[in-house]
């Protein structure tokens, strides 16, 4: 999978040491900082992909452990909140949430107010929008996440719903935007969902996994959507605004967008260039069938019987009907056995067991919904100029000894 | 399969009698009337579903011949063109079709001019919104269509982006809409498409199947759009229009439309009623995955090896990727042979041989398409108030004696 660095990965690389260099200045300058370096508090075994701003990839051998460990979980920061990359709360005072725009009586409520209301909790799979985008061919730009973008979170906070019924929705509102805070240099940051969509399932975030919401995870306030992809999920959130229309915010437009099959005779072509518009395009909002085999690791070596193991969700929609497993380039598939998630919106785990000749086998795993919503066998399919929403059927090479 | 008749049912089959019976007046009151004598120059082993409008079923053992002859093709009629119950051409003179809306030059062609201009043909699945209503439960309202609303047509006409290069689209034009002439007590019938969409594959077809288009099947000029359902194909077409929205013909909403899932939590439960709007639903445009078994018929007794084969098709996005068949309740599956298809919008036959031990059997059959797209295990967790798009994997019983 090692490529020899190109002239722009190794600028890159140089402006992270660089970055890095700020906030730990006894590092040598040639060195790539690990992750613990970059976010206090995380594992060293993460992956560095950008330090600034911070992005860090959980590695597939840490991704079995639900849900995941702060120290596990990747990060994906679109803007780095000043003082905010540690695992530790964030060290602030008096953090308001507003609740604005298409509302019949705007709010604003402190920490401690949403702290003090009626909690729920949703476990539920946090994943970035670029997950996988190493696997489409040409490579689009962006971090070249492999299938470590992702984790398990269990948060606790204030339903939006309760927050809604007291200010009162006017009619015309369409959409929710979270809006982050901004300070220092940090660009703003909006991002836009159907009201309709998540009405029911939005939650102002102040826990995760039993703690207050790490710093480096947008804490102390995080809006999370279960089903949806990480990025619609505000770190630092400080509004809320009712809209009829999407956010007119860059993140939300032309950013993180897929070009829009709806109203297109076919996909676009691999490699070709797209200018992102509202029309001509979607948000990428919820997340799309998925399976990745945790195990066997690819170009392993087994003795007997062959265990293939891993995790399989979809955006909660509706249940997966089946996770399949084939060995003959997908002309025969067999189910695996499926655990039942935590919650509609969490992992399911995938267990097969193979009797395989020995010799070298590629092995096809895919996850099946109730919808009938499948994986493609060739996830280039839907390439996009952004990589956004690769879930192609994942392939494992075993060889059997 | 036979269940005895409510009396819903059986007051619209007397409403179907006392329709056929005035235009085949020697008919005895009591008798339902045949296919051939609903529609002249149909076989009569069409199922009539109706017969004002009429509404004319393929049975499963007619439906393996490509193309469609047209005494075997299905009708589905929302309103009645005087004169026009028969597969014989419409005896009208001096038909012209007008290009209109957003458009910088509006044109009116003869229907002698369309057929002078450049000619293209195409082949491809022709299927009813409603077909597979009846295996929808609770039963939706509408006719009870099983597997037989479909054919393959081959259609040839004029492609409607000539005429939109010589008429220019100004560009605010986002629909186009068909419009079907209107003769006697006929309601006006409208039907708007995703220009973007269809504007490379659109057809103003004046031949089927190597003649002019049969009266019953909306000739001398039907708008015909590959990949689409049945409905957006409008009959005896006199305009073609070019719009920022939608129709508001009722015909655009409220029939024909599916409540809206990119913009609900869960699809909504069986049996629920919809006050179906633009903006809560969409309208059922683009043909989805779907497989049908031709054979063996359910409840046959086989020796020996199990043929099964059948048809299957998408809206012609992307190929098939495959054509599955089990016997153990989904739990194995094992790819059919695959025909390729006479165009990307037409069936694709597949066959698979299947050695099962003595008993009884159920076989299922999914298609899966290249973009991931499959069909539901179970295909009432689609089930909306008109029973549209039904696409459930399809089950057939069979015994090895």
């Amino acid at each position: 999978m090692q490529k020899p660095l190109d002239r722009r990965t190794l600028l890159k690389l140089m402006g992270a040491v660089g970055a890095a260099a700020v906030f730990r200045p006894g590092l040598a300058q040639a060195q790539t900082p690990t992750a613990d370096q970059v976010v206090a508090g995380k594992d060293p075994r993460l992956l560095v992909l950008s330090s600034r701003p911070v992005v860090l990839e959980t590695p597939l051998e840490l991704l079995g452990r639900l849900p995941t460990p702060k120290e596990f979980l990747f990060v994906r920061s679109n803007v780095d909140y000043p003082g905010g990359n540690t695992t530790a709360p964030l060290p602030v005072q008096n953090w308001q949430v507003r609740l604005e725009g298409l509302v019949q009586t705007p709010l604003t409520l402190s920490l401690e107010e949403l702290k003090s209301l009626p909690q729920v909790e949703v476990e539920m799979v946090h994943q970035c929008s670029g997950n996988g985008r190493s696997f489409f061919q040409p490579r689009p730009s962006g971090n070249p996440w492999q299938h470590g973008g992702m984790g398990q979170v269990r948060w606790k906070g204030v339903p939006l719903k309760l927050l809604l019924e007291r200010a009162g929705v006017r009619p015309e509102a369409r959409y929710v935007t979270g809006v982050a805070a901004v300070e220092g240099d940090m660009r703003p940051f909006e991002k836009s969902v159907p009201l309709a969509d998540v009405l029911e399932t939005a939650v102002l975030a102040v826990e995760m996994n039993g703690e207050p919401v790490p710093a480096i995870h947008g804490g102390p306030v995080r809006l999370v959507l279960p089903g949806y992809f990480g990025v619609n999920n505000v770190k630092w959130l400080v509004a809320v605004r009712l809209e009829e229309k999407e956010s007119t915010n860059p993140f939300q437009a032309p950013s993180y967008r897929i070009p829009f099959r709806a109203s297109q005779t076919l996909p676009i072509q691999p490699g070709s260039t797209y200018d992102f518009t509202y029309e001509n395009s979607r948000p990428n909002w919820r997340q799309n069938v998925k399976s990745v085999v945790l195990a066997p690791a690819s170009g392993a070596q087994v003795r007997g019987f062959v265990r293939v193991e891993g995790l399989a969700w979809n955006d909660g929609l509706a249940p997966l009907a089946a996770v399949e497993v084939s060995w003959d380039g997908g002309r025969t598939w067999r189910q695996a056995e499926l655990e039942k998630p935590a919650s509609p919106y969490a992992y399911w785990r995938f267990r097969a067991v193979l009797a395989l000749p020995r010799g070298e086998h590629t092995l096809l795993v895919r996850a099946t919904d109730e919808l009938g919503r499948s994986q493609p066998l060739n996830g280039n399919i839907y390439w996009n100029p952004r990589g956004y929403e690769w879930n192609g059927v994942d392939r494992v090479k075993v060889t059997v000894v």
